[in-house]
């Protein structure tokens, strides 16, 4: 069960730039009304080609809740992914926009047993559960679905914190997949390695896990149908990761190190950031610059924050990579030789919380001034879908999408394995 | 300037229960889809009324951002109430809804011009700086304004934090005065002591800085007009506060003992929780309990969560009542004799940062299970305007609002002084 790689460091690729649709968006429209995001979704087409090539043996669900934007879904949609869904909200959503029910994996963990109910009659047969009380809801409100047994992980080189709130010990894991087997269910075991997660090889313990489970499984003549590798895989911020790729090679090869006894396993993988992440950039302007008295560095405050799409800023979490819009060269994020010093960077609220980075270090030019222009790059993830309703009468985030060249109208689905 | 007041605690008063109307709501309407908040509109004018016995001297100046209902801002204008207001859209949402201009202060210390000269050209004309970029715009774009300059506060005795991301030293308070002054703008002190603000005497600092920089002012023959005592008073949360006929007292007395050289300064203060925060009750359903292996405490799922309308719960800096629907007495929050356990109160996202209360002790009753109801006390402030518009496909908490009863139609404005 604890067979382990050892191995280095994979080495971090060069982040990606806004692609030159974006750029020319941009160009094009100098004085758009700030704060606003724009999509390439010629980027979430090519990221979903990508994620496919580097894991041809797991199928994709997207997981809708880290960009649930019409145009974002019905792509992906047509592209044939499938899609990972955590309310009734977003799966009458995707049903809307051409999904097909089958598609669809109801993975949060957390369910009403009417919600559970409807998403049953609606044809929904993939749902997710980590604990007892949970899994007697999907046994009574959804009998014939494939149960996924989520396990806890430590969420150790992620970015976004993991916090207890999900997944079971293997013990559990493994006993409330007996239960679900016997009550007729398919079983499968899913976790997640936490969000932006750094180090490829982070889905090793967690398989390794999985065949101890399948190991005791069969034994007892279950087999384990279905593995969910879950989410994990990065966009482009400030810290480098490896290329998807890299990543792409260490599941699999992790998964031929434990799982080989087992090859009619189906694998799911649920990115959300690595889809829609990269595909988007926030124009911002800078609304004030200040510098006070004993303190060392300037405020900057700009027209979008915590309230208003950078969420995932809280403390310090995501850090995006920032350039000034009329100064940034398109070869790289520095100013071309302009003097730059750290600031402290901060939202529009009047909300104390409301500060994006003062821990860290963020460098902007020295002549930074109101009403100048910055773009926050990869923020296609978790940022419209955070934004508050109204939050000190700022509006939610707007978002500009460039719509897919040269998609093929009817590509057929893929992998779908219920 | 460092006189200050050496006194015992002052008692903590019996925290509000939800008024009778709010319980008739919630028995009549047993079965109304969760989450969902109850707002007594009588609760809102019962307290604006304490507030102006307790604090005769103030002008009141509701903050919008609490609570930015309609129904909220119509009453309170309808009162006579005035408004500080963060942003453009909060501006044109007063107007529209009949507050007059020259009612709202425009306290946002972070504005784009743009929309300081929008500001000033609907009437609006008093208007606040913390820096001298910041300044420097209210001179070009709102020139025959009141200027408040915002000192910085350590917030000390608040649950809420404060950053340093607003407010100036005495020194630059004095600094940005003189040149406000100098550029013929009336000008004025303010402050925030920090939201739920448990020190009744956190005014007193504060105050007795504001008599320095009077003092330096009147020396070079500028008056200080105005002194903004900013928000603080608190709402019935878990951590019992003092009754704001307390506050009142100390905060008078502090500007007898500091400002009564100054008989003609105009005092404003900005409630923006204590108005609209015991006026409302959440009623959320549970959603999932869950006992795991080495788990010593269950966590509890709720229907709402930092997402939909808990944002205050952030790092547990707000503690809310909770009480069991159907079984808490309406004489207290505990249950009748029912044996409790601590438990974990997570809300119903697929995000591991929407956990509620981890750190601190939450007791629910031992036999709680999904299905059961719960209802969180005084959440009519900061909850329906920090939702999130969607995530993980959960709509933003929705508000009923329970009508005033038996208000004067056209109560006129009190103690306007601009």
């Amino acid at each position: 069960m604890t067979q382990t790689v050892v191995a280095g460091p994979v080495q971090a690729h060069p982040p990606a730039l806004p692609s030159q649709r974006i750029e020319r968006f941009l160009e094009q429209n100098p004085r758009l009304p700030t704060p606003f995001l724009v999509v390439d979704l010629d980027v979430v087409a090519e990221h979903y080609r990508r994620l496919r090539a580097a894991l041809p043996r797991a199928t994709v669900y997207y997981a809708v809740k880290a960009n649930p934007d019409p145009a974002v879904l019905s792509l992906l949609i047509g592209l044939g992914c499938n899609l990972d869904v955590a309310s009734l909200g977003e799966i009458d959503l995707c049903l809307r926009l051409g999904a097909r029910a089958e598609q669809l994996s109801y993975g949060n963990t957390i369910k009403k047993e009417a919600d559970l109910n409807r998403a049953t009659r609606l044809g929904v047969a993939t749902v997710t559960a980590d604990c007892a009380a949970e899994l007697d809801k999907i046994v009574r409100a959804a009998p014939a679905s494939t149960v996924l047994i989520r396990l806890a992980t430590n969420g150790s080189g992620a970015d976004w914190p993991l916090s207890r709130k999900f997944g079971c010990t293997p013990q559990e894991c493994l006993t409330l997949a007996r239960r679900a087997a016997r009550a007729g269910h398919r079983v499968g075991v899913g976790f997640h390695v936490g969000s932006q997660q750094h180090d490829v090889h982070a889905w090793d313990e967690p398989l390794a896990t999985t065949a101890w489970i399948a190991d005791c499984l069969a034994a007892q003549g279950i087999p384990l149908e279905v593995v969910n590798l879950g989410g994990g895989l990065p966009s482009s911020h400030l810290a480098p990761t490896p290329d998807v790729a890299a990543y792409g090679e260490a599941i699999t090869a992790a998964i031929d190190r434990h799982l080989s006894p087992y090859p009619s396993i189906h694998y799911m993988v649920e990115p959300g950031r690595f889809l829609v992440g990269d595909a988007g950039v926030i124009r911002t302007e800078v609304v004030l610059v200040s510098r006070r008295d004993g303190e060392p560095r300037r405020w900057v405050y700009l027209d979008v924050g915590l309230f208003n799409g950078l969420t995932e800023t809280a403390e310090e979490a995501i850090r995006y990579r920032i350039r000034c819009a009329e100064r940034g060269s398109p070869a790289g994020l520095t100013e071309r030789g302009e003097p730059t010093e750290p600031v402290v960077l901060a939202g529009p609220t009047c909300d104390s919380l409301d500060v994006l980075y003062e821990r860290s270090s963020c460098e902007l030019p020295l002549d930074l001034r109101a009403g100048d222009r910055l773009d926050l790059l990869a923020t296609g993830a978790y940022t419209t879908t955070y934004s508050s309703v109204w939050f000190n009468g700022f509006e939610p985030l707007r978002a500009h999408h460039l719509p897919a060249s040269g998609l093929s109208p009817a590509a057929a689905p893929h992998g779908s394995w219920s």
